[in-house]
């Protein structure tokens, strides 16, 4: 059975390498033609689709799946329309693959530039939301990549009916439908078969939680990029506007809690807390958010507020549950921001001039605010016109990745028989 | 013991760790003033580190090393005076940390960029060039990261004389000296503690030959640069300048055939092999090279040609031996590249704009030239001023490193109250 797994995933590997070498020389029309009808067909075979998503949805009910997670598996008329949609704006991107940056003559003559080149194979393992199986699709294909895809077992069906129309389209385009790769086994052991891919996956991408990408993290043998993990906190300094922050702590935990750029903690200073606590449990009342606070912040706010632990400050509560500290100044905020945030994002709310230069200074998170929410670490809302997932590492990539993060570079020399 | 050297390298880990957060915002100038420092050390106690050499070169010399490798690792008076100076030559390069790029305002008035920051704590494990540790340590503090050095245990005293020199002159400077450590567990134990080093490295960096690259690729927890493997090649297509030809590939095999960019294999356009063949030989000769040449090679160059094997075009020799192989056209040549390669550098040699573009689209290498020797690649000769070695992946960094490949970024966002 085990071996089987790996047999079919290592054949869908050397088909995917194959392809990766036809689309690396691919011209950028023929790549936009496939993804124009990929747009179309996913339009055209509508009911394909809700047919494949409406057994996940049947399965995932019968299993007693939370209405939260229901809601993100559910695929209907609106939501394929506006995946079509997101396609369409994929198209009209610049191709990242062919641009040659640092072209120079040296002092030989020699002619030396650095040309961005697709990744080749990139393998993306990720959780139950039906929509990510087309955006990596369509991201990879644009920068020349070809890519494997193991979703969650939950939105098998929906995944399937996806990829389906998408080889389809991509093969009348003239691309090798092999290029786009659904991987069948959704048991653990596919995810350890990805995970020692080193012959055909030249990337690994995992999106998830916490527990997926721990696993992928001490697993992997293949190179990877970490995303996703965000504890996340919002510093509320002495010298604040009040309202601002009150706007800005509402905003980064409320606007969408399960996501990992909300806040998970709230650190205010000791010289504002009377005041500014009872205002952002005001706001933070609205959507009837537990709050776990330190003694001070219970002395302040009162019985309804829970006592801290050390856990929650390392949490990523993902709903609508915020820590909350009360801390004697910068130094102590900036110190716990780096034992216990991700370094995902981190804002910091200040009306004081040095203080901020300082936050960005010494805040080692891939995204540092000054005044604003944390909510807006997000590939669109940067400028990167599409995302593929934030990084949380530090290599090759860090914060949210769009096309750009999926090439990589080749040098190339033109020379007229210099010798060194 | 096992458990003794773990806890010794997490000693130095935590120490790296604390002073890498240091060096993350410490000024341009005072790196600086360590690195002239450290120059200033290296020849001040240069007879320091001879004694130290002279212990390492008097047990190689026991233990049987040859010539070449004795002579890597031997230091002299000018050799000491070669490793101060290139000190001083990375001091005028321009810090790579702090520069701010892609910085715009969105349409809701964020001001988003990417700033340049060190990666952190960098690991480097290596072989027998002492030379290394002072290059490794001083572009990794240049960059403002921690590094952890774990050299070769033939240089390990010539190695710790120059750690001592260098932590002494940077703790005068006013910086941490544990922001340079040295790893004094010469096991390979040691290689299999800085593996799984997730705490506290950053990246790890693996310098050396065939057998530590894959050991490393094939276990290491910690994300990995993958360096040096170099099977390059030179296709010397049907419409070649021969004498131009000639000239390069006796300087990509001959030049130095110890290091990775060293031609390894010789292909040979069929209808010019009769005539090429024995001009490339007439040359090769000069160092007495050992040809390993395909059947037609053989009947064309006679018996002084040993028969080539399938492992022969997979070596890389590192030595005065070329594989030679006649091949019928651009189609045979580039498949044998990427059949066989290690995508490190390969050249064509061509008279054909139509062949140079092909080559250049097709050969998925780190550095592909055109009309020049593969010997180029080197990052000195690229124009980045410095190199701490030679990346043959794709991902974060691919061919040559200089300071810029040491750095990371984080989003630094400026607001004034904005909510998504």
């Amino acid at each position: 059975m085990e071996e089987k797994a790996l047999t079919a995933i290592e054949i869908q590997g050397a088909a995917a390498k194959l392809a990766a070498a036809v689309l690396r020389t691919s011209s950028t029309s023929i790549r936009n033609d496939a993804l124009v009808r990929i747009a179309a067909a996913i339009l055209e075979k509508k009911q394909q689709i809700l047919d494949a998503n409406a057994i996940d949805m049947k399965e995932a009910q019968e299993s007693g799946m939370t209405p939260a997670l229901l809601d993100r598996l559910l695929l209907n008329s609106d939501r394929i329309d506006s995946i079509a949609h997101s396609v369409t704006d994929v198209v009209r991107l610049a191709d990242p693959i062919g641009q040659v940056e640092q072209m120079e003559t040296r002092p030989n003559g020699l002619i030396i530039g650095k040309r961005t080149v697709p990744l080749g194979v990139i393998g993306m393992i990720y959780e139950a939301r039906p929509n990510v199986t087309v955006d990596a699709a369509v991201l990879c294909l644009k920068s020349a990549n070809a890519v494997i895809l193991r979703g969650g077992k939950e939105a098998f069906n929906s995944n399937n009916a996806f990829v389906d129309i998408m080889r389809e389209a991509i093969a009348q385009a003239g691309l090798p439908e092999d290029s786009i790769a659904h991987v069948q086994d959704t048991s653990r052991d596919s995810v350890d078969h990805l995970l020692n891919g080193t012959a055909f996956i030249d990337v690994l991408i995992p999106r998830g939680g916490a527990g997926l990408i721990n696993h992928v993290v001490a697993n992997a043998k293949v190179p990877i990029i970490e995303t996703g993990i965000g504890v996340c906190h919002v510093y509320v300094e002495s010298t604040a506007d009040l309202d601002m922050a009150e706007k800005i702590i509402y905003n980064a935990k409320c606007r969408r809690p399960s996501v990992c750029n909300a806040a998970e903690t709230l650190l205010v200073d000791r010289s504002i807390a009377d005041k500014f606590l009872p205002m952002a449990k005001r706001v933070l009342d609205q959507n009837n958010t537990e709050l776990r606070g330190c003694p001070e912040t219970q002395k302040i706010l009162g019985d309804s507020v829970i006592p801290v632990t050390e856990e929650d400050y390392y949490a990523e509560f993902l709903d609508y549950v915020l820590a909350v500290k009360v801390v004697d100044g910068f130094d102590e905020a900036v110190s716990h921001i780096a034992k216990y945030g991700s370094a995902h994002s981190d804002a910091i709310v200040t009306s004081d001039y040095a203080m901020s230069n300082r936050f960005l200074d010494v805040v080692d998170s891939a995204a540092v605010y000054v005044n604003a929410s944390t909510a807006f670490t997000d590939g669109g809302e940067f400028g990167l016109g599409a995302e593929i997932g934030i990084s949380t590492q530090k290599m090759h990539a860090r914060g949210p990745m769009g096309l750009k993060e999926l090439t990589s570079t080749k040098f190339i020399i033109y020379g007229e028989g210099q010798v060194r």
